[in-house]
């Protein structure tokens, strides 16, 4: 069976408007990252919300626990914005026991030529095909349990909580 | 234990020449690319060879299963060209059985933009983490066992040869 | 003789700042497009300040058309952000008349990848080397008076005033 | 009237053939640069041949001078490889003498990411616009006249042959 792929926004998929200077969501590039890595694999890809991290509600991850909950597949990626990523795996730990979630993002939108959102995606695509059932956070290489991790602001970076 | 990355050239690191319009090896962009993914995993590189694939010898191969037995850790990526890919793995399953060893490349030069590179070493490096001893080939989002892979030259694409 | 080439920032030269998802001005990458573009001329840079131009303040102008009259070389390339392009351009045209001066800007960053900056800033260098004395913008591969222009804001394009 | 553009291959337009690992032409990439430049020309573009420069016969310049003579536009830039870029704009110069003619073309295909070809292409629209009748080569920024120019083959820079 394949692997199941919610897009819900994060700045991997922020855009340049040229007309305001301002940096907003159109459509997701996921499909552009998939093809230029020449991915061969099974995927189901479907876009849940679009928005910024910091946006997220409660009722936006009830969503996405329930969409996880309810797909055919039990291997997902998630990508979303890392601001509150962390927040998300431990609601999707909670709520979702039986299938390996790995969630990822970026730190620069794909758009921009030189973003980690390529390495993460396939970081996600490998780690989510090999770990066993539990919510996960991929960024930077490497992998996080979902409800034992933070980012560090002033980093940017993920960190272990009680190492 | 941190990961040990060996380098051996392959499509990943062709460099255009722009006197004589060839393509051809000067050093290795694997910096550039954990750079660019923000990598923050500890990792121990090293350039063993920098050839095109088809090139590779026997004398080679036993080189890089020297390097992979006797260095300290026990998880190990290997850039390498796609063509002769599956042979190397063969070799490498022969020889070297208490490490996790998995090889990757990529279709594109990692200077031609819209690589395939970023994409297989983030997986690469995730399959490193979490796969049992063995010799793997990870491209395209896959992983393959090392004694079980043939690359379509029709297609530029990996395939199980006993699926 | 050679060429001067004043920064004054604008689109140009932001960066995305990865901690905090703003767009911010660092360095100027002017150096950065002129080794990728190969330059050959003879050129002298210098950063006035690197700001948005919406910022941009009578005294800013002033200090502009100072550093131009001032300036050893007759030929000048403006860096600029397109918002007040026009204006600054006007203030020139006044200030400024016995040198050949041309403006211009990118409507994406060139940290972005797929930015005009490069296209707009060779053609500004080759209209610099050709025209005659007088206030110019060159965008859009298109070369319009300083006294007659304006950007439409709708469609982020300029157009002759009184055409 | 607008300016008529020739394309006639060159390292400009080369693609890389993932699955033998060769350059080779596949079709222009001239419309890709021109939307990302922004360009708001008025432009007629044709496809004369897609060759390297080196295969380039007198049957082929012969075509090219017929082209230019024949075509409405009496403004023509002309993409074409640099190995013979000079030999090309000496028949020009020969051929067609009340048109303005600038051949341009690149050191990096454009498709490796950090190609020449966006600024060379940008100076050569400028150019045609500006300069009076007469064959011009415009690279690294700078232009020349087209009886009186060479490549220097160890540096990959144009020269004036008696300055």
């Amino acid at each position: 069976m394949g692997i199941r792929i919610f897009i819900t926004g994060g700045t991997f998929d922020k855009e340049y408007n040229e007309l305001t200077g301002q940096l907003y969501f159109k459509d997701t590039h996921l499909h552009d990252l998939l093809e230029m890595g020449r991915s061969q694999l099974d995927l189901e890809i479907r876009t849940l919300m679009m928005i910024d991290s910091l946006e997220m509600t409660d009722e936006d991850r009830e969503l996405i626990a329930h969409q996880c909950r309810h797909c055919e597949e039990n291997r997902i990626v998630i990508t979303h914005g890392t601001d509150t990523m962390a927040i998300t795996a431990s609601v999707l730990a909670e709520k979702v026991k039986d299938k390996t979630i790995v969630i990822t993002g970026a730190m620069v939108p794909y758009k921009f030529g030189s973003s980690d959102g390529m390495f993460n995606l396939g970081s996600a695509l490998a780690f989510v095909q090999t770990l066993p059932f539990g919510v996960y956070i991929a960024m930077n290489g490497k992998i996080f349990e979902g409800k034992n991790v933070k980012k560090n602001k002033s980093t940017g970076e993920f960190e272990t909580i009680n190492p």
